[in-house]
C-alpha cells in the first residue's frame, strides 16, 4: 500500500484489528491467485495497484469527493443505474461482499440458510471492516430476490438505506413500475445531492457509463479468439473493479488492456495454449474477493473465456441510448436498457437461456460451468432450465453450487478436473 | 372409505400402488393424531368423514361437477380469489402438499434446498398420487416467493398452468398490478368456463366466500375463552379443509361446530383444563397432512389457541365488501381485501408483526411458536423482526424451523417441552 491508512480507517470507525486481518488474508489470497499467473497483459498492473489500494487510496478518493460536497452512493445490484448518480456528480460504488467475513455477526440477524453474498454484506458492515460502507452517504438496495428483499427490512435499522422496488415480470406493468422507481430514485438523488438533473447532466452520465461498458466489452469480445489473450481471472477482476473504481480512469485503463489484447490476438499470443479447454462461467455474481471457482477452473487446465453474470456480461451488455430532449425520455432509455438485464429474479427468463447458448457459441466455449451460491433460489432453480437448454444445444455443463468457505475445495478440484478432462478436444 | 374408489383413481391416471401407500400412512397418521384426542366437539365427526373421503367422495364430486360442465381450478395460494371462480360456477380447490411424498422425483426438477411445500406439490403431482391435480382443468400459480415463482417455470411444462403476477410492495403501483392481474384472471376464467361474470354472480361469489370466512371466524374467536372449547389440531383441520370442501356444506358444518363451541364456552367446558399453557402458532402455512408441530405442541401439555398463518387467520381475516354496481367496483373490493393479506413476501410487512401481537393478546396466549419451513426465505428472514417485536411486547417466543421429515421429532419434543414448562403460569 502506498501509505499508512490506519488513521483514516480509525477515523471511519473500522475495527482496525479485524480489518488488518482481512487485508492480510486478502493480500495473500491475491498474490496466490493473481500474481502467480504467467503472461498476463501488462495493463493488468493497473488492476494489481487498484486492488492493493482498494481499501486505501480509493477510500481516500471517496473522502476527498465528499470533502468537495459530492455524495457517495453504495449499491448491491446492476438495477441501480449509475447514470443517475453520475448525473448528480455523485460517486457510485458496489458493496457486494465476496468473502466469509463477519458471518457470526450476520447470523445474529439472518437465517443461517441465507446465501453467502447477503451474509457477506451484513458481515462486512456489522463487523466494521468495510470502509465503503463507512464512506458512503447512502446505501441503495433493491427488491430483487427474497433474500435481499427481506434482509433490507433488517438492514434499514443498521444503515442509512434506500430501497428500490423491482418487478417480477417484464410485462407492461413491470416496465411502468421500473420507470416510476427510476423517477423516484432520480428525485431522491436530486434531493440528496442538491443537484437538479438536466438533459445535459444525464446525457453525460449515460456517456460515461456507456464508455465503461464499451471498454470492458472490447476486452471481453477479444476472448473469442484462440488462444485467448487474457485469463478468466484477470477478466473477472476487470469486471469486479468496474464497481469500485473511478469510471473515467477505469475506462481508460481497460481500453489500454483492450489495445494490448488486440495486439496479442494479431500476433497470435495467448495467455494459454490453443489446446486449452475453454469454459464459459454462468450464474451468480462473484464479488471481490470471490475468486474461488475461477481459480479452481484455471488451475485445472482450462481457461475461462466469458462470464454470463452480473459481474460480467449482464453489467456491460446493451448500451443506453442518449437520444432524447427531456429527462423523462432519457429515463425511458435507461428503463429500456436496464429492463433487458436477464437476472434470474425475472419470470420467465428465457432471454438468459438463449444468451448462455449464444455466448458459448460466440466465445467458442467447450463447456459451461454453472456457478450458483448455495441458498440462491432464483439461480439454483433456474439452473434446471439452463441444463435442459444446454443439453438441447449439445453443450457440456458442470453445475457447481457452493458458498464462500474453502471446505469444498477438494471436491471442487475433483469435479472440475473431471469436467475439463471430458471436454478436452 | 365409503366405497372402492380404485377404478376412479385408475381412470384418473394415479399410480395406484404409491397412492395406496400414501392413504395407508395418512390414515394411520390421522388416527394417531386426531382420533386420540379427548372431548372433541361432536361436530368434528364431519371433518373426520371429510378427511376419510378427501381422495374419494370429494374427488367424485369434482368429477361430477366436471360432468356438468363446471371447471375445477386448483390453487396454491390465498391471493387467488375464490370469489372469481365461484362467480363462474367453477370449483376451486387447494393444492399445497403437506407430506414428504415424491421428493426423489421433485428433486429431479428442483434444488434440494427448496422448501418442503414446493417439493411436496411437485412430488404429489409427478408421483401421480394426487387426484386433485388429475381432476383439475387448470392449475393456478402466483409469483409470491422466489421458490414458487421459479418452480412454476419448470412446472408449466408438466401441467396446464396459469401464473398470476404479484407485487413486492403495497404502494399504489403494487395495488394497480394486483388489480390488473385480477382483471386478467377474471377474463381468463370467463374464457375457460364460457361464463360471463356479472355483478350478480360476483356478488354471489363474494357472499359464499365471506360466509365461509365468518363461520371459521366464529370458531376461531371462541378460542379466546379459557378453557378453550376446541383443540388447536381440530381448529387447524377446519382451516385446512376450507381449501378442499364444498364451500356451502363446509360453512354449514363449521357453523354447527361454532354453535357447539358457544355452548361449551357458556358451560365452561373446555377441551383442556384452564391451567393448560396457551400457544399462538405463527408463520408458514400447514397443508394437509402437515400436523407435526401442532401435534408436538399439544402432546407436550400445551394447547394452541390461534394460527397466524395462511392456513389460519390470514385466510379468513377481513371480508370483501359487496357494495358496488359494476364488476370493476367489485374487483376493487376484492383488491382491497386481498391486498391486506400480510404474507412475508411483502416488504415491509409491519402489519403482520402488529397482528401477531394483537392475536397473542386477544387470544390470551402465554407464548408464540414461530413455525417456518426450512429454506422459506421470506418467513425465516422475517422471524428476526417477529422476535424483536415479541421481545418488546414481552411475549415468550419459540422459533421452530423444520421440514416435513420426522427426523427432528426428538429435538422438537425436547424444545417444545422446555418452552411449555417455561410459559406455565
Amino acid at each position: 500500500m502506498s501509505q499508512d491508512w490506519a488513521p483514516m480507517w480509525k477515523e471511519l470507525g473500522l475495527d482496525l484489528k479485524a480489518h488488518d486481518e482481512l487485508l492480510n488474508v486478502l493480500g495473500k489470497f491475491y498474490n496466490d491467485i493473481f500474481m502467480s499467473q504467467k503472461d498476463r497483459p501488462q495493463g493488468m498492473q493497473y488492476f494489481d495497484f487498484v486492488m492493493s489500494e482498494v481499501h486505501g487510496l480509493r477510500i481516500k478518493e471517496l473522502l476527498d469527493a465528499k470533502a468537495q460536497s459530492r455524495k457517495v452512493i453504495a449499491t448491491f445490484c446492476l438495477y441501480i443505474p449509475e447514470e443517475i448518480a453520475l448525473a448528480t456528480n455523485a460517486v457510485q460504488v458496489g458493496l457486494c461482499g465476496g468473502a466469509e467475513m463477519g458471518f457470526n455477526i450476520a447470523e445474529k440477524y439472518l437465517p443461517r440458510n441465507t446465501c453467502s453474498l447477503i451474509k457477506s454484506f451484513f458481515g462486512f458492515s456489522e463487523a466494521k471492516i468495510c470502509p465503503y460502507f463507512e464512506a458512503s452517504d447512502l446505501v441503495v438496495g433493491e427488491n430483487t430476490c427474497d433474500g435481499k428483499k427481506k434482509a433490507y427490512e433488517i438492514f434499514k435499522d443498521l444503515r442509512n438505506l434506500y430501497v428500490m422496488d423491482m418487478p417480477n415480470m417484464k410485462h407492461e406493468k413491470g416496465r411502468e413500475l421500473l420507470k416510476s422507481e427510476y423517477i423516484k430514485y432520480l428525485q431522491m438523488m436530486e434531493k440528496l445531492t442538491g443537484k437538479k438533473i438536466t438533459v445535459e447532466s444525464l446525457k453525460k452520465g449515460i456517456h460515461i457509463a456507456n464508455e465503461k461498458r464499451k471498454a470492458i466489452g472490447r476486452v471481453m469480445d477479444l476472448r473469442k479468439h484462440n488462444p485467448t489473450p487474457i485469463s478468466g481471472k484477470d477478466a473477472l477482476l476487470i469486471n469486479q473493479v468496474a464497481f469500485y473504481d473511478d469510471p473515467l480512469r477505469f475506462t481508460d485503463s481497460v481500453n489500454k488492456i483492450a489495445d494490448e489484447c488486440e495486439k496479442r490476438v494479431k500476433n497470435k499470443i495467448g495467455v494459454v495454449s490453443k489446446e486449452t479447454p475453454r469454459i464459459l462461467v454462468s450464474g451468480c455474481p462473484m464479488a471481490v474477493p470471490n475468486w474461488k471457482v475461477p481459480h479452481v477452473i484455471e488451475t485445472n487446465g482450462a481457461v475461462i473465456v466469458g462470464e454470463e453474470s452480473c459481474v460480467g456480461m449482464r453489467n456491460i451488455r446493451n448500451l443506453v441510448s442518449d437520444k432524447g430532449n427531456t429527462v423523462e425520455q432519457l429515463v425511458d432509455n435507461l428503463v429500456d436498457r436496464y429492463f433487458k438485464i436477464d437476472c434470474a429474479i425475472f419470470t420467465p427468463n428465457k432471454d438468459r437461456l438463449d444468451h448462455i447458448v449464444q455466448m458459448a457459441k460466440d466465445l467458442k466455449a467447450d463447456g459451461v460451468v454453472h456457478y450458483s451460491l448455495q441458498f440462491c433460489t432464483p439461480y439454483n432453480t433456474e439452473s434446471h432450465l439452463v441444463e435442459n437448454t444446454l443439453q438441447k444445444a449439445k453443450i457440456p455443463l458442470l453445475k457447481i453450487e457452493t458458498d464462500y468457505s474453502m471446505e469444498d475445495m477438494g471436491q471442487l478440484n475433483t469435479r472440475v478436473q473431471a469436467f475439463v478432462e471430458m471436454i478436452k478436444k
